[in-house]
């Protein structure tokens, strides 16, 4: 396919099941400026039902160009660390959950890589958007245009929290949540 | 190598670190009569350093012949569920750990796999062991020798017992604990 | 009850309550063409309330011509490992829960078998699917009939997963999950 | 065997290697006056390689005047609640643990016993040292001796306790621990 | 108050939120025929609020001629371990819990009693139950009645089982389930 | 802001989603006659957002005559430590927690604090309202008026506990729920 | 006894095996120019073994001019939250523990406490040495030498961090620790 | 300091306590062909006792041309998140236990961070290690040399793996260790 000629970042998810917490990290690169098919591309692949094509992707990656892989599965979470082991670009790893059982569960199965096969790691939702951020890190060293979309983005994340906090400051809890409660007019 | 037209059970262990819990699988089969070289196999085989041996190993294993696969791994504990992946006769998974954490992680990577992909989960040196007189149960539907030997194996638990059974009742447990201290005569 | 001659397979479960996790054996043998009454029974044997009956299945199930019995308890979960301790056919324990302690409480329950009486693990209602196809795999290797079912289920595995695969690749998660929540058109 | 006539309080335990644990109920037991082989007896009992005597053992105790069952066994840990299902006279279950993982697997085990069959938990060397005084406060109602004693032991504790107190605020706590490292005089 | 002449139990609860748990042990005594006011009686006593209603009650228990005192308590779970230090009649402790972390809370500090001051713990509304039950064996010994009416609640459960046992034997896991699922006629 | 002057109290929390847990440490104060920005104030502080913020709050707590802080943040839970870390006057550091997996994450940050720098740790709903009970107990030593608020908050949790005996006691758990479940009249 | 008349802070432990925990508790103090006998005092006050000295202890420490409690105790840990619910000043409870598994057990107990009674929580050693830090917070306000004392020992904190600092840098980790490693000259 | 002109790489660690754990990341970095000084540097920073340090590191990095800083530290382990918020260049975090539990209060803390500040997480000595590799894999799609190290090190692991693969299967699990165990000759 023409279109991933210039693809930098690679979402791999184990199942389609994957998406709702797999979406966020898509989301975090487009806050940084990337696109759809253009920079970055999402696909599904399994390393128990379609292990070939793990393989292949892994394997092709460095050539393909891919800057960094985003790898996210949930139970036995085999994806992320067979992927990290088939190529030398930095692979990501968000443990998904559905409960704090299963969260342990691919937790573990992703921290635990043997020395020689690193796996960096994340978890849940909000690991999966960090890992989009922190593939923007990795990007940010050698493209201006990244870095200062970071940089906008840590800005606003600060006045935000300085907001929150005049308000609250001013409010105090209890007319803060009655605010936050009530319907917000047009 | 010729030697292995009749294999019947592979052992395989993600490094030779895994090799202690292990060799208790094939000190099962041996306490049935099997023997190394003739009946199993032994194998280093890692999910992440050698991916192709694992999966020629495992696509290759019913044409060989193999009746069953009994893996072993640590850590992130990969292994287990690719093999099981990539084949489709049975495969025993045995979850090794040096510590109560690292059980749990690789517990948790094995007893995970995502429907359709099966994997018969065991724990520890015990279950190394277990694993492999599974694999003797499962031979000995079609092999009386094997069966015969499983109720001898069975017949010898259940004795010894009712030997200490026998001993505790008798001498009460204060007593029984400072025979057992003492050098035995020859 | 005569027709019990040829039953196979026996999905043996504590209590009623533990149907919905264990009628997922059921539908996995079925998956491989095996046929409730004619191949496969369903029994609710409980440890506790029920040990003459336990021992009984147990102890007759190789003279009745079973080829592996499925059991899956809740809580204490010890259904599954008394029974594997008396008989030598092999014996599928799946650990049953209703939240995640329990799980843990079952699956521990389970795991922990003592050197000598082998208890293969699963765990859940992705667990007792993969007993049943684990079953199968067991039976595979003398049935061309069921080995070609499992064919032919994974490969309808694979072929979903490349499906989707080229579905998320071309549509980008947000149109992906866009389609998926709009009412499907007759 | 004659002797066990007036047998009141059944230790068993699963293996012999839980002796060192369940050793100290048969201690407690002594400590309220209790005698082995005239009041309390040890017994090696276990669940899987044994389970016609577990059944035997549970079934007859109540006919043999048993007033109370103290029942150890670690891993699966299946002969408590086993033993309490199979009797109506109180069972005490004491989860027998190497390590803390296996402590995990053995109390849930335990504590998991469904509606109807009840098994009165403890843990560990300390538990299984409470279980046997348990046994005791279930005599004492009827037994002034055993209550005269249970009442002394109780001084005693208090008492040691009182003149540990007065020590350490005397002396502070580098002396108190310095006076106890020094070798005692004769 | 008068009425308390022949109470036999005590189930105590640290607080009114206790309830929905505790209700259980009051339901397994009236399953053995004992009567609210009469044979057993409920009381809101907490360790922390109303530490010295704690104390009075667990020192006056023996005189007042209760056989048993069922503590339930949820979070720190002192009540429990708190009476059973006060009094020498037995103590039968359910750990509260409201989620599965509470649950780990209330349990562990039930089981973890220092040796010397025996705790018999139970955990959740199934322990509440068991509980009662407990209480039941201890006084079935000598009360003729209950024992009967213990023996006839086992039977029922027994018979329960074995009808489920036919049933599903019959139809099925999907035809049981069905009929289930379907509204009762009158 | 002139109204700070006499703030006793800073309530800070790392977002202002941790309002729903940490509003029950004003909630506390304000039992003990505290108010609003004349006796304390509520923040949000970021140790990741605004780090320079939460730097600033720290260092100036003491000269500000700010006489204890109440910290509250979940996940990895930084602010509480970091705070501590900044400050000699004593920090109270609430785990927030939305799961029983994130309980245990942002608890571990706070209790694993190293030698040097203690923060004395509280958990969830419950934990945010003790640590102002917490607060007013180290201002009641030299504020009469508090103490007396807090002598008599004691007193209402004591009558409350009794009042409900008596009503337990009375009715029995099935009543006591029935008459809590019927609609109060007006 | 006279000698307690100025007492500041009691350190109180459930057992003297909690001492070699505790003992750094005083030490903390003894860094900030507490003395012994003259500022604190240690004592063995039990829960379970001693309740009316512990009632007696915690009910007239405001009166005897205690400005803090500092209690630990391992198990159960019941000593600290009992301590907190009978008196107002405040209590620092150190949740003591041997294993992994029995710090969860009296972290959990600790960090349990029902709404109305708090107890600000620590962990082992280091939070021991941290409880009595915090108690010099607590004084710290009131007393400018105690102050002093503290803002010495943090500058002593950060001045040996950074000599550490500027000796790893300059020699890297292998030198650093061979150097570490080798025989320190007189 | 003049050499740090070129350093690409900082290790930091909160305590000397924390070097047997970090030296391995460092040794990873030789193993690619980094030098100490020249191209990596290692140092002690704290969060809790040097904060100033370690924020001016933090802001300083990218200006000093730092491409990723990993930083190790246990128990409350802030060091990690609190550096990755205050810069932008990418951060490993490496979760450093002495036991178990503190294993899990560190990863918690570690893979707990909130949207908008990413943290690459690691684990224990080997993940330290990797932490070192997944610098490499940075570094090396930019710096052939490296990529080529990192090769050939990859290659070096499948080598090593298929010899010990050759070896067992010779030579069967019990003399395999028979052999390792005896003394290697010269």
């Amino acid at each position: 396919m023409s279109r991933s000629e210039n693809i930098r970042v690679g979402i791999i998810l184990g199942s389609d099941s994957d998406l709702p917490t797999m979406r966020h990290a898509a989301r975090a690169l487009r806050a940084l400026g990337l696109e759809h098919a253009a920079d970055y591309e999402e696909r599904v692949i399994s390393a128990h039902r379609t292990p070939d094509l793990m393989r292949d992707y892994a394997e092709s990656a460095e050539d393909r160009g891919l800057e960094v892989i985003i790898a996210g599965a949930g139970g036995s979470a085999h994806l992320q660390g067979m992927t990290a082991s088939e190529t030398i670009i930095p692979v990501l790893g968000v443990a998904i959950t559905k409960n704090p059982d299963v969260m342990n569960r691919a937790l573990g199965s992703c921290i635990g890589m043997p020395e020689g096969k690193p796996l960096a790691v994340f978890q849940g939702e909000t690991g999966a958007f960090n890992a989009g951020l922190f593939a923007g890190r990795l990007m940010a060293r050698r493209d201006p245009e990244i870095r200062l979309r970071y940089l906008e983005y840590n800005e606003e994340l600060r006045v935000a929290s300085l907001d929150k906090d005049e308000e609250l400051h001013r409010l105090g809890s209890e007319e803060y949540l009655r605010q936050q409660a009530e319907p917000k007019e047009a």
